[in-house]
């Protein structure tokens, strides 16, 4: 019986000529498998559109058209700026990911996208699960409920290795042993599935434009996010880098390295401009705000 | 610690006065769960609209209040023949659901709906799995791979019933000693909650509009969908039924009972009608559509 | 100053060489407007996708896959007659519009599309206006109060063309002089548009998914849809039927060409096969529903 | 005939008891129009949540439901601080709105709503254009493209004004010499309805979620807005005011009043609070963004 992955060819598409907007940096990525876990990956499938189409549509909506001197880097820049998202959206790229279904439980809470995945309902899942690096292999975080703290160490780690490999690999054996119709009738895929856990593997085709991937990579390449998926996010960056550097650019500057403060943030600023000592009181930030408000000049 | 449904209060609104459009068949059922399968239930946390704000939105866009004499039932049904759906957007209804996560994948598809689950990776699930009933304890379908064939017997039955039961006690026992914090680290929920299986149990809020809620119970709600997304889909009925009476009539008859043929099919109707007898080759259907149009006259 | 044609060259990508998916026939469209009504026309810009590329994403979903005897063409019906929308959502089309605003305005409300248009805040409108061919002159319905009756002949067709014509371009002038910063301030463009009718010309990209286009197509292309979007709907029509040929004749099959019968008119069906006159009142029809229903078979 | 406005009730609904949340302040406004430029209004059809709504759902994604101590309001500007929009689309409003033309072509921009627009291809528009006062009618900016400059005075103004009344006039003349049915066929109403120009009248429905509230809030309470719909989004704020006053504070702090800087502006901002004085060069910004960046502190 074939794979998954022998089911889901994303390459093999023969050379051909087109008129489209072609990105060589992207083209010599289609088909290509990043790795990312141990053992999922993302891959181009398709893309539609580049940095130029971007600046395309801009010029008709914000009537940039009409100047002549503006780059189109600053016109994409002052775009990402002013939240003009539209122009964004005409570009669009197509992937076939493979990613643990903890992961993608997170990951399909992105609306706006469409979505293909590996049916368990009528075909049968591979046995391949993640089982987490040791340095990733973190204890709850002590300060807030929302995260990890230290990596585990010596039995604890290798107790908890154990116990995820041996539920998975027993969890597979008795999933094939009840779909086998070899003496029995066999139960129902759709119901055999539920006894895999979480930490299978999944596959889908995924395609997103622009507009809403940036939205995805801001939370999802966020040091708030999830290890796990935030390993896709990361590979996906680079993805974008190469597809549209001037667009991925503008992300970096006023999306990841940017900075949004409060009105009490800005009032505290100003006087910190001003050389005065300012309290989170005198602004009437709550503890939680003032926390964050310091960790940004760390 | 509090279990999940703790958490999850839906009840306890005091009794207030309104102007907006109250339905008293609804009131009644305001956070009273309705069961579905061996642990799960729906209950409606809120709704906005009823019957009258459908006419309301429809006399406006298809010009329907220039003429008095059409009554609103009648508008109601004419809107839901002729697809014309953003009238039927004009109400929303929320719900608190308790669900297995293999049911939540396949709910979750439908995008255009408002959600918040309950949070494995910050918060601690309950011990409930889903265990099929023995009546639902089917055995894959022979004839295509896409559904269930006749339900298990006898030792088949009670060795898959043991090791769901097993596995999933099993899988639970040591995610909670994976996350004890117990003379040691205790690992992070967010890994830890990977070793549950599917047949876990989750919960969530759903928000959705009547017009896309009708999607949803025509896809699930339909013989094709599978039985555990079914038996919600089915409690969902009711209660649209006693929400809107005069849309769930209409989507009644001009969705869930109608029927329709392609251009072959109605060649082939036309003809019949005629008094010919008529065979696949002559209207050009495939095996398969011929089969699925003939199983409608039975 | 340039027109907004020339700001919006769809033209002009250099040929390239590709690994995406390519289909030929639309290579060749690439940029050419089809002309539509008096001054409009529709251009494709860009795509994503072919008939292969939507059975890839539904092997995977619907495991198709593991068969072999299945064709690709024959998948593609299947899909189409099960409601299975998402592999269709695998493709997308970017287009160049020009078309009337009154057009635009029933367009934009098909939401799940990228819209960037020609924006009159910022630039200005080119004298371009919807004038009804004499054929297309038409009156009122005396029938329904939602569409069109016979041809406007005689003294009655030249007074509406001459008010149409006198009317945008005394507002054409106007706008021009408002906006005229020779010898005084002149107007803002944001505010100098709104002397403008619903007839001018107005122009946009638009880039929508397989799907989403079907189900504009279904209603667009439709007899009860108004002459003039059903006109840009009839020319998307021969771009779908050269992009995804086989997707194009399932559409046609079963949705163009298709009807749905309620439970009600599958009650008359079944009586009328076994050679039952039938009565509206027998199977509790509306007088329109009859109507409809009768219609079908003329 | 009856009027549009006739057509629309949204008042009218009994005195009635309910069970869901309900919030005084708003109850108060149902059906009463606020006005809005010269014969605009918005008006409260219906509302589903309140800031309990928001907490209840945010207790059960983001787990602080395991904590006593932080308060409604807290958790609020918790969610709003860290983009965590899910909750706020637990609560939805439903508007009827009086608004021109040109404004309504803005405003479905925002695609995630629901809308049911007064239909001019079956019904009869009213007489009422937007005029705008003296005090608005403003000159094109010499600045930029995208905005307004001085108000237009003396002459110009007048000149302005009087084709704005008698183009709007005139056109509405011939609209209704057209359709009239008096000794002639009367063109379709459909077709009629181009002859009128953007500042005309419209009505619809709008029902949206808090979360895409907040978004066409962000966007079009801003001082970049085109100032005829900030003077809808601007009564839209009052009625947030008293819907959800706590989510309503919180996104006075972190969008209203809050300040967003890039990369290159952190850069310099902690250059600034070190006391050094820095140039746009010392951080690599381009004109236009430290343009931005400057004005941030006047």
């Amino acid at each position: 019986m074939p794979t998954i992955e022998e089911q889901m060819p994303a390459t093999g598409q023969p050379l051909a000529e087109t008129r489209r907007a072609t990105v060589p940096a992207l083209e010599a990525r289609l088909g290509e498998p990043i790795p990312v876990l141990d053992s999922g990956f993302i891959r181009v499938v398709d893309y539609m559109g580049d940095d130029a189409a971007i600046v395309q549509a801009a010029r008709v909506s914000y009537g940039a058209g009409t100047k002549t001197a503006r780059d189109d880097a600053g016109l994409i820049r002052y775009l990402m700026r002013h939240w003009h998202s539209t122009p964004f959206e005409m570009c669009e790229l197509k992937l076939h990911v493979k990613l643990p279904v903890f992961v993608a439980r997170q990951w399909i809470r992105h609306r706006t996208a469409n979505v293909n995945e590996y049916s368990a309902r009528y075909s049968i899942l591979d046995r391949e699960f993640y089982i987490p690096a040791p340095e990733h292999l973190a204890a709850q975080s002590r300060v807030n409920n929302q995260g990890r703290g230290e990596t585990l160490a010596g039995e604890e780690a290798a107790r908890v290795l154990a116990w995820l490999r041996d539920d998975s690999t027993r969890a597979y054996d008795h999933y094939e042993a009840m779909l086998s119709q070899d003496g029995q009738q066999g139960l129902a895929r759709e119901l055999a599935r539920m006894n895999l856990p979480a930490s299978i593997y999944t596959q889908w085709y995924w395609k997103v434009d622009l507009h809403n991937l940036f939205h995805f990579l801001r939370l999802r390449a966020d040091a708030h996010a999830q290890y796990e998926i935030r390993a896709y996010a990361d590979a996906l960056c680079t993805v974008v880098q190469d597809w549209v550097p001037a667009a991925w650019s503008a992300f970096e500057d006023y999306r990841l390295n940017a900075v949004t403060f409060s009105g009490q943030g800005m009032e505290a600023l100003r006087r910190m401009l001003k050389g005065e000592t300012v309290t989170r009181e005198d602004v009437g930030m709550s503890a939680g705000e003032w926390r964050e408000f310091e960790a940004v000049w760390k």
